[in-house]
């Protein structure tokens, strides 16, 4: 069960070392923290490998990525593949810059990742080398919906398994495979999209469920995902007149706070392809 | 109208490219967002030309400014220029530092600026090669006031003929002008000091203005200046016992994410001259 | 008093130079402007000398730190010694790199500070050379208890005396001393460690309160820390239904926001030893 992923953080508080950018870290921390993980951030290269060595898990995102976070990112996942540690991609803006896209390419090719998240363009970029990236947010000719899903499913199943890694596509609505089966997630609101970092928050806080079920990295994938989805179903309906994305914001990692097993079970709705 | 700017941010998404400080950039990312505008940050030389060049707006924001950033705001400010976007400086703590102010006067030599904005000491700074910063706050003596207006408003219009850009000076009183007309602008609240970073989200706000209403800039870039001001006296009237600067901070955004032409246009308080 | 201490930042407005990580930098800054203080950030080693030379206290917290910044650190302490300005040093993640050690080590021997704040782990690895740091939080069996409050006092007092510096350690029970008399402050809520940055924001606040109370240095940094504790109780007392750690921050800096002098007197809980 969902929920079971959830109460693991929670039990065994996995410390997770993210290289991230900083837009959006202190969010990533607070949400870390509001699971039941551990955050610690650092992207200096002589830094890395040694912080690396006492967490659980990686979480490397290339947002506001520079020529030294990037050395840092390279020497972080080498040293947490060396230790069998759960590494996580969140490729911001792959495909809207040349560096970008190099970087999340190069990275796939030097570093086995456990899970790789980001949104259809981000993911298109990186299975097929184009995609048609706006910004770090997903093209809407490329957004998953139901006249497309089966299509799409495949697509992350392929790429899933060509990877070898968790695939995970948020979006209205999300899919995460190991490629062989695909969740299909349908929690969230669109207001979501008017908070900067959600994606960002997610990939942190999937870090930390993924190293807190080793036997069911597929399963605590998903409930990263359907947890987010709902704490902004949550957080919305503890929105009152005249709050906005700024509360909203709040709210949402207020409800990661609260959030028990129980309450993911009942709320995650999802089906499995 | 005003209120149309703000319609026009709202119907047309400008994306806004961001070389701004680590201190306030999610503030800057989240008010963009409220605004109806999308937020990307990056300050890697070898990254900035590309991401600029998916935009429609460049906002240079010099606070926490390093070697590397500042080699990022010449390049994307040169690439911006060649493709004819729009192009915002806010010289944070010019006057305060030799690094900062030389980086300013650097930027207004080599880019051409389609507004810049800041505080009467910066601005000052920029324009008579001295100024009395005292950090990144304006100077009291320096304030715009009553008093003064009619030397402050002959400034900042000289400073706008001058450098051929829209000029913003905000404080108690704001002016904006392009040289000809100015429009001096009385909205908002002292409470706003308190809160870190209000003109750095004021700069990444007015940028999306001043993109999304190409005909009508300098009336664009006062609507920008009105909203954020009526902004906190909408988010003050929220305010309740034991709230504070923290607090504050999200109402404002969250006004500027409820927040219509209509409101704006019924609250604007301003004159031109 | 301790009331006096607080009054004394918002009469006197310290400006304070922070170089601190980019994680919880915005709430490092938002929090000093609500007890009255005036944030500047900076840690290019180019800008650091001259902005540390306008204000009258420096912060230097090294989580996040790199290569540049370590550079920085440096600049603008030896600076701020020149100048006879206060220095605090937060070594945050101190024992858990070797960078992170040896750069608050080569700290402590290059510059003289007023005042050191960590947790007992970051502490006992500046004091021991060792320590079991795990990550950035302190171990459990390191923790400061009733049990071992008598040699947890002499080992803070020691550190002081030998450090020549106030010595604050800040935990479920904090210790504040100077070397001959030592603060045993019992403020504060568990659920504050669910929030990050408390501590980043404690180091700024406290290098604010030393500042504005030059002939009280160890009064004001226990005035800070019994400031930071009681608004993590009166923050917590107004949390509602679904309220959490996001939220909490926010309560917490608005309580500082709102508490005055009577406020911090009536509401310390602290005994001298």
């Amino acid at each position: 069960m969902l929920g079971t992923c959830l109460e693991n953080v929670r039990n065994t508080v996995p410390l997770v070392h993210n290289i991230t950018n900083y837009v959006t870290v202190n969010d990533v921390a607070n949400i870390l923290l509001a699971c039941g993980g551990s955050p610690i951030m650092s992207d200096e290269p002589e830094d890395v490998e040694d912080i690396t060595s006492i967490c659980g898990g990686l979480n490397i995102n290339i947002g506001t990525l520079n020529q030294r976070s990037i050395e840092g990112m390279f020497r972080a996942g080498a040293k947490a593949n060396a230790l069998g540690h759960v590494v996580l991609l969140d490729p911001v803006g792959a495909g809207a810059s040349a560096l970008r896209t190099n970087t999340a390419v190069e990275l796939m090719e030097k570093i086995k990742f456990t899970v790789i998240r980001g949104n259809i363009s981000e993911i298109k970029t990186l299975a097929l080398g184009s995609g048609t990236t706006k910004g770090v947010d997903a093209d809407v000719a490329d957004a998953v919906t139901d006249a497309n899903l089966d299509s799409a499913v495949k697509f992350v199943k392929d790429f899933a398994a060509k990877s070898g890694a968790i695939v995970a596509v948020t979006g209205a609505i999300d899919l995460v495979s190991d490629g062989t089966d695909c969740y299909v997630i349908r929690n969230g609101r669109p207001e979501m999209g008017k908070i900067t970092g959600t994606g960002c928050q997610l990939s942190g806080m999937m870090t930390a469920f993924v190293v807190a079920n080793p036997d069911n990295k597929l399963e605590a994938a998903a409930a990263a995902v359907c947890a987010m989805g709902l704490a902004g179903e949550i957080g919305w309906s503890r929105m009152a007149e005249g709050d906005g994305n700024s509360t909203y914001r709040n709210r949402i990692i207020d409800a990661i706070y609260n959030m028990d097993g129980a309450t993911l079970n009942g709320g995650a709705k999802y089906e499995l392809r």
